[in-house]
C-alpha cells in the first residue's frame, strides 16, 4: 500500500478502505508518512468528504493510536459526557456528582480551556490542593473512594489525533464536520466508557453557531460512537447566552456548589438536571422520567453536593471552600460594568463575553498561557431582564487592572439593550440518537 | 499576508489574487512556506481549479523565480518551439536548421528524455564531441556563429517549478491541466524568446491520449503565453504512431539527417515542414503559404542540412558523422522482430513501443539512469502497410542482449496486425491561437 495511491483515491472522490485509513493513521503517527502527504490527503478529505463508515474507521484508528483507558475493573455501566464547549459551562462539576449520587460511577477525563471557552480541569484546579494530574492507579483509587473522579487527560491518549489536529490547524483543514467529529470522538473512545452523552452547544457562544450545524455535528458524532459499539446520544443545548451568571474558574465552582445546594440559576439547574437524567438513562437506571426524578432527588437530598465534597477530598483538595465558598481567594480588583441606558437586556454576544473574561486573566489565548483562577465576570442580569440606566450588569474580577478598559469595551459590544424583550429560547433544542433527531 | 489564508481562499473556491500567488511561489521557493502548506494548497488547486488569470500569474511567478535568459542581444524575432513529447520525435533537430536557414535565429534550450518519451539533448549527445552543457556566453557565441544552437537547460531556470513539481509528484497533484500548462510554460517564459510554437501531441504515444484533452492543454498554454505578452500558437499533431521509423538517439539523428537531405519518411517530413512554416510565420517572415515555400526551399537547396552541420561544428561535435552517417557507433546486437502473421499493420501502441526502446537502453526509467546512444528500435513498417508472416517489422538495437525477450514481448503487444487497413489519420489535427481553435 502506498500513501500516494491513498491520496489519489480520495482526490478522485472514492471512499477509502478501512485498510487505507489504518495505513495513513499509523504511518503518519509513526513518522513514516511525511507531513506534506498527510496535508494533501486532509485537503482532499476536506473537499471530497468521507462517508460515515470512513469517518467511524478514522476515529477508531486514532483512538487506538495510543493508550486506552480500561475501566472494566470499575463495576457498572460507565457513562462519559462531553460538551463541545462554551462560556460559563460548569455542568460537569454539577452533573458528575448528581450521577455519582445515583449510583453510577463517574471516571472522567476533562480538558483545559482555550480561547473563549473554559475547561473543567482549570475550574477544578481553583480548589486549593486539588490534583488533576494523576496516574491511572490513583484515578481508579479516587473513583473507588468517592464514586467519582474528574482528572486531566492522562497518558498518551489518541496521539494520532493530536498530530493530525496540529497539521489541520496550519493547513486550513479544521472546519470539516467529519474531521471535527472524529477528533472529538477519538478521545472519547480511548477514554474507555461504555456509553457517551454529548452536549452539543449551539448559538453565539458555541463552536457551531447555528442549530442546523449543531445537529449535523451531533449526528456525525452519535454515528461514530454507535458504529464503534458505544451507546451514544446527544442533546443540542443553548449557548446563545452564557450559562448561569458566573464566568471564570473559582467563580464557576462557587456557582456549581450553589446549584448542587438547590440555589443555582434556573437555566443552569434545568440543563444540569436534564443532562444528568440522560446520563442515568444511558446507564439504564430507568425511564427518562424516572431518571429525571432521581436526578432532582439527588440534589434536593443534598446527596449530590455531598458527592462533590467526597470527590474533592479524594483528589486532595480542601473541601472547606465548598462548605464556605467565601474562603475562595478573591481577585484584588472588582469593577462594575453599568448599563449605559434603560431597557430590556435583549442578548449577550457570548463569544465576546468569553473573550472579555480571557482579557481579565480567566482564560488562555495560547496553550502556553497561565491563568488566574480568581479572575472572571459575574453577570448580574441575563437576557430578558429589565435594566435601568446606571444599574450594574456585570462585575469584572481581575488582577490586571490595566486590562479593565479593554474588557469593559468588549462587554459594551456584548450587551444588547433594547426596548422590547427578546423571544424566549429553549434550554434544550433537540435530542439526537442512533434512531434520529427528535426536536424538543 | 499568511499562507494559511491563501489555502483557505482556494479551499473555498475563491480565485487567488496575483499578490497571493506571488507570495506562495516566492515563499515556497525560499523555504519560508513549508512543504505541508504548499501541498495542501496544491490539492485545493487540483480540486477547485484556477481561472486563466490565476494560471498565467502562477506561470509568470515561476518563470521569474530564477534566472531568465535575455536574448535581446541577438537581432530578430526569436521563436521557441516546445513539444509535449512522444516516441521518435526528432523534429527539433530538423526544424531548427530549417528555420535558421531561413534567417530566423534559433537559441533553444531542450530537455532530456524520461520514461517512454525521448529528449532532444540526449539525441544531440549521440554526436561525438557535441556539448550541450554550456554557459550563456558560449551559447550566444554558438548562435552568432551558426545562427542556431540547441543546448541543455542551463543555469537556475524556474526553480519554483522544479520544487513545486517535485512536491506534486509525491502528493497526487500532477494530472491537472492548469498545473501541467503552467509548469511547461514557466520554463518557456524564462527561456527568453519573443514567440512560442507549441507542438501538442495527441494519441497513444502522447501525454494526452485524446484530441479533446490535447486541445484543452494547448488552449491553456496558448492563453498563458498570450497573457504574458508572448505571441503563442499550438499545433495539435499525431502521436498515435511513432514519428518516422527511428526510435533511439543516434538512430533518430540519422533519420533527421536524411530528412534534411530530402530523403526522410513522409510523416516526419510533412510535420517538420509544417512546424517550421509556423515558426517562420511567428517570426513574421510572410504569410503561412509563403513560409511553407520558404521551409521547403531550405530543405531542397541543402541550406538546412548545411545549417545542422554548422551547428554541430559550433557546439564542438564531429560533423563527419552527418556527412557519412555510417560512422555513428552501432549497437553490438541487432535483432529482428518478425510478423507473426500476414495482414495489415493496423496500429502501433506507441507508448508500449517507447517502453521497449527504454528496455533496450535507449531511455531512462529514472532520472539517474544512464543511456546507450546506440540503442533503439528501427521500424521497417508503419500502420497501413501490408505485411507478410515472417517479414521483419522492426530491428532492435541494443547492448543488453538479456533484455531482448522483454523488448520483443513489448513489441508483440504494441503491433496490431489485422485483415483490413486502418483509417488514415491526419498529421496535424488543429491549430490553436489566441483567437481560438481551427480544426484542420
Amino acid at each position: 500500500m502506498r500513501m500516494y495511491d491513498i491520496i489519489r483515491h480520495k482526490r478522485d472522490g472514492l471512499a477509502l478502505s478501512d485498510e487505507e485509513i489504518a495505513f495513513f493513521v499509523q504511518g503518519f503517527t509513526d513518522g513514516s508518512i511525511p507531513d506534506y502527504q498527510a496535508s494533501a490527503l486532509l485537503m482532499a478529505i476536506f473537499l471530497q468528504g468521507m462517508n460515515p463508515r470512513e469517518t467511524a474507521t478514522l476515529t477508531d484508528c486514532m483512538a487506538k493510536s495510543g493508550d486506552r483507558v480500561d475501566l472494566s475493573s470499575i463495576p457498572g455501566i460507565k457513562v462519559d459526557k462531553h460538551s463541545t464547549g462554551g462560556v460559563g459551562d460548569k455542568t460537569s462539576l454539577i452533573i458528575g456528582p448528581i450521577v455519582a449520587a445515583c449510583g453510577v460511577p463517574v471516571a472522567k477525563m476533562s480538558g483545559r480551556g482555550l480561547g473563549h471557552t473554559g475547561g473543567t480541569v482549570d475550574k477544578l484546579e481553583s480548589i486549593p490542593g486539588l490534583r488533576t494530574a494523576v496516574n491511572q492507579e490513583e484515578f481508579f483509587r479516587m473513583v473507588r473512594e468517592a464514586g467519582i473522579a474528574i482528572i486531566g487527560q492522562s497518558g498518551n491518549i489518541a496521539p494520532a489525533d493530536k498530530k493530525i489536529y496540529a497539521l489541520r490547524d496550519v493547513t486550513g483543514t479544521v472546519e470539516h464536520l467529519s474531521l471535527i467529529a472524529s477528533s472529538i470522538m477519538s478521545k472519547k473512545l480511548a477514554a474507555g466508557s461504555d456509553a457517551i452523552l454529548l452536549d452539543v452547544k449551539t448559538g453565539s457562544g458555541a463552536f457551531m453557531k447555528t442549530l442546523e450545524d449543531s445537529i449535523a455535528l451531533a449526528k456525525a458524532m452519535v454515528d461514530i460512537g454507535t458504529r464503534n459499539g458505544k451507546k451514544t446520544m446527544a442533546l443540542i443545548t443553548d449557548m446563545d447566552t452564557p450559562l448561569g451568571y458566573a464566568i471564570g474558574n473559582s467563580l464557576e465552582v462557587i456557582e456549581a456548589v450553589e446549584t448542587l445546594q438547590g440555589k443555582g440559576p434556573g437555566d443552569l439547574t434545568t440543563l444540569c438536571l436534564e443532562l444528568a437524567a440522560h446520563m442515568l438513562l444511558l446507564a439504564e437506571k430507568g425511564t427518562l422520567e424516572e431518571c429525571r426524578q432521581m436526578a432532582r432527588k439527588a440534589v434536593d437530598s443534598g446527596e449530590a453536593f455531598c458527592r462533590l465534597v467526597k470527590m474533592v477530598h479524594a483528589q486532595g483538595g480542601d473541601p472547606a471552600v465548598l462548605e464556605d465558598t467565601g474562603r475562595f481567594p478573591k481577585a484584588p480588583v472588582i469593577a462594575e460594568w453599568k448599563a449605559p441606558r434603560s431597557g430590556y437586556l435583549r442578548h449577550i454576544r457570548t463569544e465576546t463575553c468569553g473573550i472579555a473574561s480571557v482579557v481579565l486573566g480567566a482564560g488562555r489565548s495560547r496553550k502556553e498561557d497561565s491563568i488566574d483562577h480568581r479572575a472572571g465576570i459575574l453577570l448580574r442580569k441575563k437576557p430578558g431582564d429589565l435594566v435601568q440606566e446606571g444599574e450594574t450588569l456585570a462585575e469584572l474580577h481581575t488582577a490586571r487592572e490595566e486590562q479593565l478598559p479593554e474588557a469593559m469595551q468588549l462587554l459594551e459590544q456584548a450587551m444588547e439593550i433594547g426596548t422590547t424583550p427578546p423571544a424566549p429560547v429553549p434550554m434544550v433544542y433537540a435530542r439526537v440518537t442512533a434512531d434520529g433527531v427528535e426536536m424538543l
